[in-house]
C-alpha cells in the first residue's frame, strides 16, 4: 500500500480525451500530481490516503481551463449592454478602465477567481492590465494561470507605451520564473492596436523566452476590412508576414476568416480560442469552429471578460459551444458534448502545450473538479458528459482542487473570504466613478 | 394599517413591463393576490403582515413563465444527443415513450416541477401525454399550468386515435374547470402529424370552450417543404385556410417562415413561443424573433422538453435568447436584456391572455421569485435586469411563491420531497427499459 495525500472518490470519473466515464471512479493524489485515476476498487488495493473525500453522487472531472478572459473586468459586469461595440467600448468601458489602479485590479481579479473556482475552473488565461498584481492574487488564491500584460500602440492605464508594456512582460517573466502555477505570456492586443514593429518586438521576446504569444485575432468583420485596408491582406495573413503564426501563437476569437485564413492557421499549427457567448453578445458573429476542427486546428474555449459575457461560467460556455454550431449549420452532429468538454479540458491543455493538464491520469497535475449530480436537474443520468455540457452550471460544482490543494470543499472556498470580498465591492464601485 | 398575509422585502424589485428596478422594493400579498408592490418605506406605512420575508440582498421579480415544455420528458434528459432528428426521435425517444405509463409521467412531471421551481418558474405550458396525471401533479405541487393532451393522427402512448385525444381534452376541461391554477388547452401536435380534419376538430373544441389552441409550427425547413408538398402552401398558410390562426393560437418554434408568413401571423395576432436552445440543439435553426417583434407579434419564451435542451432553466434560456440574435444578425441592439425578461414574464402573460400574471402590481396574482444577489458572480450590480438575463442561473433563486403560497423558501422546496423523488428515479429508468 503506497501512501498518498488524497483519495477522491466519486460515483463516476471522466479522465481524459475520449471522455469515457468510469463508474465508481477515484483519483489518488500525492503532492501536486495524480498518482492514479481509475475504478475505486483498484485504487483502494494500492493506496492508503491521508485524506479521503467521498462524494457518492460526485462526478469527478479534470479541472476546466478558461482559455481567454480579462479577469478584473468582473468590476464592469453589466455596466453597459446591448450597445454597438464602439459606444460600449469608448463610451463606457474605456472611461471606467482609465480609473483602474492595482488595488482595483486585485479586487476584480479575486472576484473573478472566486467565480471561476465555483464553476470548476482550475486554470485561466488572462490578458489585461497590471498583470503583476494579477499574478500576486493568483499566487495567493491557488489557481493556475497564464498571464499577459496587454501591449498597445497607445498608452494603457498601466503603461504609457507598448514598448514599456513589453519591458514589463520581460520583468514579469524574470520575477515569476519557476512559479509552479504562474506562466507569463506575451500579449499584443490586436493587429489593429499594435503596429507591425510592436508585433515584431512581441514575437522576438516570445521566441527568446520560449513563451506563448496571445492575440485577439479577426474578432470582427470590421477588423478584417480595416487590416485589409491598411496592410492589403487579411489579419491572419498580416501576422504570417510578420512571422507570428506558429504553434506558440494562441489566437483569440477568429470569427471573420476566409477559407485561406483557416488553411493557413492549420498549416502553421496556430491554436485558436473560441469565445461563443462574447462573440454573440458583442454581435461579432460565430467563429467557424466545425471548419477549424475539420482542418485539424486545436480549439480551446474561453468566456472572455465578464463585461461582454457577462459571466465566467465555462459550463454555460460549453453548452453554448455545443448547441450554437448545430443550429447555425443545421447539422445536429456538429460539436458533440464530448467535443465541447474537450475544448475546456484536453484541447485547451494542448493549446497551452501542457498535456499534463486537462486530463486525470498518472503523472498529470492534480487539477480537478467534482460536480454534485444528486440534484433534480441532473437526474436521471444516461450520459455524464452530456449532463456536464448541456445541463450542469457553476452552482453544481462541489469541490475544486488545483495542484493537489483543495480550493473549494463542499462548496466553501478555502483561499478566498467571500464575505469580505463582497463587502469590499461597494466602495470600489464608487472609486471607479460608477453607480451600482 | 391593512392586514396582509405576506410582506416580501428585497434589495430591489422588478414589477412589470418596462422592467425598471425599484430599490428597497417589497410586495404585499393577501390570498393569491398582490395587494401592493413598491418601495418598502411606502408599503410599511400601509400594511401589517402575518409573515415578513426579509431578503436584504434579494431581487424580487414576477415568477417566470415557461411557455413551452413537455415536462415528463425529464425522464429522457440526455438519453440521446447530437444525432439527426429522425434517428433521435425514432431510434431513441419514441421507443422510450412507448413504455410510458401514468405513474412514470407523474414522476417525470414532478421532477420537472422541482427543477422549474428551482429556477424561478411559477407557470408552465405543457403539451404531452397522460395530461390528467400531469394535472394531478400540478394541483399537488402548487405551480400554475396550461396543460394539453397531444393530439396526433396516429396512436399515442395514451390514446389510440386523435379523436380520442380530443375527447379526453373535453373531459379534462370538465374535470379541471374552475381550478384556480390549471387551465386545459387543445394541443394538435403539428400540421404534419394532424390531418386537416383533426385540426378542424381541435379548432371547433377550442372555440366552443374559449380555450387556447397550441401547436408546434414551422419548427424545421423539412416541415415547411413537406406541408408545401402535401398542401401546396406553407404551414402557416395551411393553418390559416383551416381558420386556426387567431389570438387564441399559440404557435411554438416558428423557425422556418417566409416574410409573408410573418405578416400573416402578425395580422391574425397569433402568439409565438421562442425555444432557442432546443432549436439550436436539434439543428432546426434560429427563429426570426427580431422580425416578429418588428411586426408587432407577441413573443414568449420556452425551454421545450428536457430531452432537447437539456434543462428547463428559463434563466439560461433568457441568456441565449438575448445573445443569439445579436450574433446572428451582427446587431448588438437586438433583443435587449429587458426584452428577454419580458418574453419570460409580461409578454408570456399576454400570449396566455392573462395580464394578471408576469407582473407584480396591485391586483396581479402573487406569483414571484426572489434571486439571491449576494454572490460573487452577481456583484457588482449596475443593472439588475442585465444580471437576471446574462448571469443568474437556477441555483441563484432563493424563494418562489405561486398564488400566495411559498413553493420554495430559502432554497428548500415546500411541496416536493426531493430526496424521495431522486431515490424513486433509479427504478423508473429500469421500467423504461433504459440504462443510466
Amino acid at each position: 500500500m503506497k501512501p498518498v495525500d488524497f483519495l477522491i472518490c466519486g460515483d463516476v470519473l471522466i479522465t481524459h480525451l475520449n471522455n469515457a466515464p468510469i463508474p465508481m471512479g477515484a483519483v489518488a493524489v500525492k503532492g501536486d500530481t495524480v498518482v492514479a485515476a481509475g475504478p475505486l476498487p483498484e485504487l483502494a488495493k494500492s493506496f492508503t490516503a491521508d485524506r479521503t473525500i467521498n462524494r457518492p453522487f460526485g462526478l469527478i472531472l479534470p479541472g476546466l481551463i478558461n482559455s481567454h478572459t480579462h479577469a478584473a473586468m468582473t468590476l464592469f459586469r453589466g455596466l453597459a449592454d446591448d450597445l454597438p461595440l464602439k459606444t460600449w467600448l469608448e463610451g463606457h468601458i474605456f472611461p471606467a478602465e482609465a480609473r483602474l489602479t492595482p488595488k482595483l485590479v486585485a479586487l476584480g481579479t479575486e472576484l473573478a477567481c472566486a467565480e471561476m473556482i465555483r464553476c470548476g475552473t482550475t486554470s485561466f488565461v488572462d490578458m489585461y492590465l497590471f498583470e503583476d498584481t494579477v499574478a500576486s492574487v493568483v499566487d495567493r488564491v491557488g489557481l493556475r494561470a497564464w498571464l499577459g500584460e496587454g501591449v498597445f500602440d497607445f498608452p494603457s492605464p498601466s503603461f504609457s507605451s507598448g514598448e514599456l508594456a513589453i519591458k514589463e512582460t520581460e520583468r514579469l517573466m524574470d520575477k515569476w520564473k519557476g512559479h509552479s502555477r504562474i506562466t507569463i505570456t506575451v500579449d499584443p492586443h490586436t493587429p489593429y492596436t499594435c503596429r507591425a514593429e510592436l508585433l515584431r518586438q512581441s514575437q522576438r521576446l516570445a521566441k527568446a523566452r520560449d513563451a506563448l504569444i496571445i492575440i485577439h485575432l479577426a474578432e470582427t468583420e470590421w477588423e478584417n476590412l480595416e487590416i485589409r485596408r491598411l496592410c492589403g491582406v487579411s489579419p491572419v495573413k498580416h501576422l504570417d508576414r510578420l512571422d507570428l503564426l506558429g504553434d506558440r501563437l494562441i489566437a483569440i476569437h477568429c470569427v471573420s476568416l476566409s477559407e485561406d485564413d483557416i488553411s493557413l492557421l492549420a498549416r502553421r499549427d496556430v491554436r485558436v480560442v473560441h469565445c461563443p457567448e462574447s462573440n454573440l453578445k458583442l454581435a461579432s458573429g460565430v467563429a467557424p469552429v466545425p471548419e477549424f476542427l475539420e482542418a485539424g486546428i486545436t480549439v480551446a474555449l474561453g468566456t472572455d471578460g465578464a463585461a461582454s459575457n457577462n459571466d465566467l461560467d465555462l459550463m454555460s460556455e460549453m453548452d453554448t459551444a455545443a448547441k450554437l454550431h448545430k443550429g447555425i449549420k443545421r447539422n445536429p452532429t456538429l460539436i458533440s458534448a464530448s467535443d465541447a468538454l474537450s475544448m475546456a479540458t484536453a484541447w485547451a491543455a494542448k493549446a497551452l502545450h501542457r498535456e499534463d493538464l486537462g486530463c486525470l491520469r498518472e503523472g498529470s497535475r492534480a487539477d480537478l473538479a467534482v460536480v454534485d449530480m444528486n440534484q433534480v436537474h441532473l437526474r436521471p443520468c444516461y450520459n455524464p458528459v452530456s449532463h456536464l455540457v448541456y445541463v450542469a452550471r457553476s452552482g453544481d460544482v462541489q469541490d475544486v482542487m488545483v495542484a493537489g490543494h483543495m480550493l473549494m470543499e463542499d462548496r466553501v472556498l478555502t483561499t478566498i473570504d467571500e464575505e469580505r470580498l463582497l463587502k469590499g465591492l461597494s466602495g470600489v464601485v464608487r472609486e471607479l466613478g460608477l453607480k451600482a
